[in-house]
């Protein structure tokens, strides 16, 4: 694959962008972006070596969709309109069922594959693309069997020499379980940051008070909101589910604080250690 | 200072224990402990010398307080009762009202610095200590002016040694502030922890889709109980009051997305975000 298109060349697409090239020499990267700035940045950065059109896709040997989930289920049939019989086409997005059923009945329904890289960081654009962002990552295919297996192949190769490890699983049981695991960290931190910034209003020395375990769990509330709307709304359903959980162990937490049975705190917090054990499985 | 006493050998009590040494090779650190296997360790793990008693405090230049603060209101006044006149006591909890109001009217009181150093880890227990632990940290200390001049010296001296800048508070502003920027961090993580356990009960593959950002807001669930407990207790009002306006929030999160209120949803986000330049205040 040495025609490689990058539709979004932000830290996921750019990531994959730079990988590519330092796995194949010969592979020449396009950029397409509505942002022309960060297309420029881009090249700057040798993250992509030139922009592109979508009527360029024809071209193609491998597209990377990684743009906004709600863009994406717009772009995605368009782009399969106009690629050639052998093109694979790939989107990362973090919502999987949506993309799915945009191309559901597409008479190329059979180039795109539907991943989510479980990789990143809370920051985005080409500057904050990176080689080797999936090494040891996971990688989460849905829908494999309804891509060519000749694609299939091709895809698995990139993601293995890329140092991604493959799970596969249904869009619906993906969008239902990413909600925990991710979507729900991400909105328990930015109230959490909410929560706190609007105290500071008022009491402006707080943050100097503030250690590393603050950090930590407010890191994820710096993450873009432009990415981040489109996929609490095209998961909604899952996320309201989670955050309902989140909220009542929230509330019977402060239950128990406020009928002084600190016993029982000591339980809760013993019981949720064994997050470690559980930690220590992630990479 | 040369003798030096550790009540309370773990993550912060031994990490002090080692910069002490480190910074006076003339330092003889004695540690007690109500684990004498956690004494056996630190001394293999070169982090204190010896062992003692309270008996022996007597001969202290420097007492480190550093065991859970529910045990430490109980020992502090017996420790200012056996020192000498010369010794200065140092107490390191995470609440410190309490902690002040048990020697409030102790004959030894000038004896005594209140302190509440911003570092730390998720872990416990001697093997958790390390040197530069408190490098560029803040270190908060309560009541300085009930504390004799030439101890407050030593104090100062001893904390910008170990790199510590030093924020003066008094211990009601302390145990409010630190309840949104420490407290509800742990709250949030440990609930955080508990909801996604529990949903894993029945699906026993959702943490090989973790990612780093999950794995970031939960850490602290890692945290010791034996710690935390205590530390709730004390700060119980200011811990509910945190709970409640964050609770508040994230059902406010909740009713935006079943009103389907994306826009709000994207501002509510976006009005989060400047927790970036917060935290870059933070070393």
């Amino acid at each position: 694959m040495d025609k490689i298109y990058i539709i979004g060349v932000g830290l996921i697409g750019g990531s994959m962008a730079m990988d590519i090239q330092s796995l194949n020499p010969k592979a020449k990267v396009y950029g397409i972006d509505t942002n022309d700035a960060h297309l420029d940045q881009a090249i700057d950065l040798n993250v992509i070596q030139e922009k592109a059109t979508y009527e360029d896709l024809i071209h193609a040997d491998l597209v990377i969709l990684s743009i906004p989930v709600d863009t994406a289920v717009k772009v995605l049939p368009k782009i399969l309109d106009v690629i050639s019989d052998t093109t694979l086409v790939v989107d990362v997005g973090s919502t999987k069922l949506p993309v799915c059923q945009s191309v559901e009945s597409h008479p190329r329904r059979r180039n795109f594959l539907a991943t989510h890289p479980i990789a990143g960081t809370e920051f985005s654009g080409p500057k904050a693309a990176m080689t080797g962002l999936f090494q040891k990552k996971t990688n989460i295919i849905c829908e494999v069997e309804k891509t060519t297996f000749k694609l299939q192949e091709k895809a698995l190769k990139l993601f293995s020499d890329m140092g991604m490890r493959i799970r596969y699983m249904n869009p619906e049981a993906h969008d239902k379980h990413i909600a925990y695991v991710s979507h729900l960290s991400h909105i328990s931190s930015f109230m959490l940051g909410k929560t706190v910034i609007e105290k500071e209003k008022n009491e402006r020395d707080i943050f100097d008070m503030a250690g590393s375990g603050f950090e930590s769990t407010v890191r994820l509330a710096k993450s873009s909101p432009d990415m981040w709307t489109p996929i609490f709304k095209q998961n909604r359903a899952n996320v309201i589910e989670t955050l309902e959980e989140y909220i009542n162990n929230l509330k019977g937490f402060k239950a128990l604080m406020e009928a002084d049975d600190f016993d029982e705190i000591y339980n809760e917090m013993k019981n949720t250690n064994h997050i470690k054990d559980i930690l220590n499985g992630i990479a």
